[in-house]
C-alpha cells in the first residue's frame, strides 16, 4: 500500500493548474473529466505519487458543494492497493464505514472506493486500483 | 521533488494511532516529540512517503487550536526536497508567501519550512530536507 494521490479541491481549475505548475516545478501531467461526479482532475506526478486538483463542472458537484462549505484544501487522500475487493472487505471487518457497497470507475484508470471519515480522524480515505494492470 | 508526508491533526493520539495501524494494515514506525512545536507526531510508512499523526501536547499547541477550529483532518503536505534554501528562493521568487525566514528543525530528522495555504488553494505545504543525507 502507498499514498496514490493527495486530492485539492480547489475553485478555479484553471489558476490552481498554474500555481501547482509553480510549487512543484513541474508540468500538469494529465487532465480528465469525471462526468459522473461532475469533476474535472488535473495530475501531477511527484515521485510515486500524484497531486491531483479537483474541480467542479458544475454547481452541483459534490466539490462545488465541500468548497462552498469548507473553502479550498486538502480533500482526500488515496492509497493505491493491490486488491480494492479484498481491501474493502479487511476494513468492513474492521468496523470501517465503506461509503460504496462496490469499487466504481473513478479518474486516472482506476477502480475507487471511499472510507468515511469519521472513521479516520476526519479524513476521506480513498483506496483505489489500478486497470492497467 | 516528492511527497514526504501528509500531515493529519488528531484529537486523541493513542487512539488514532490504532485506527492508522487499522487503516494502514502496518504498524506505527516512530513517535517522536517536538518540544517546540508542542506535537507529538507518529509516522506510518507507506511506500516512498509517510502518513505522520499529529497531536497536541498542550492546549496551547498549534495543533490543538487547529483541531478545536477545525476539527480534525488533513492538515498538511510536505515535499522532500534536495535543496531547501534553493526551493524557499524560488518559491518567493515566484511570489509565495514562505512562513519562515529560515528553515527550522523539524521532526524525522528534517529541515523544513511552510509556505502560507492561502497561496496554495488552501493548503499548507511543507518543504523539508533530510538532514541524514
Amino acid at each position: 500500500m502507498h499514498i496514490d494521490h493527495i486530492g485539492i479541491a480547489v475553485k478555479d481549475l484553471e489558476a490552481a493548474i498554474k500555481t501547482y505548475e509553480a510549487i512543484l516545478n513541474t508540468t500538469c501531467d494529465k487532465r480528465e473529466i469525471v462526468i459522473s461526479e461532475k469533476v474535472e482532475t488535473a495530475f501531477f506526478q511527484t515521485g510515486e505519487s500524484k497531486v491531483e486538483l479537483l474541480g467542479a463542472t458544475g454547481p452541483d458537484s459534490v466539490i462545488a458543494k465541500y468548497v462552498d462549505k469548507k473553502g479550498e484544501g486538502l480533500h482526500h487522500v488515496a492509497f493505491e492497493v493491490d486488491d480494492i475487493f479484498k481491501e474493502l472487505q479487511r476494513l468492513r471487518d474492521e468496523g470501517f464505514t465503506v461509503l460504496n457497497e462496490q469499487p466504481k470507475n473513478g479518474a486516472d484508470n482506476k477502480l475507487v472506493a471511499f472510507v468515511h471519515p469519521k472513521d479516520n480522524c476526519g479524513v476521506l480515505v480513498e483506496l483505489c486500483q489500478s486497470l492497467n494492470n
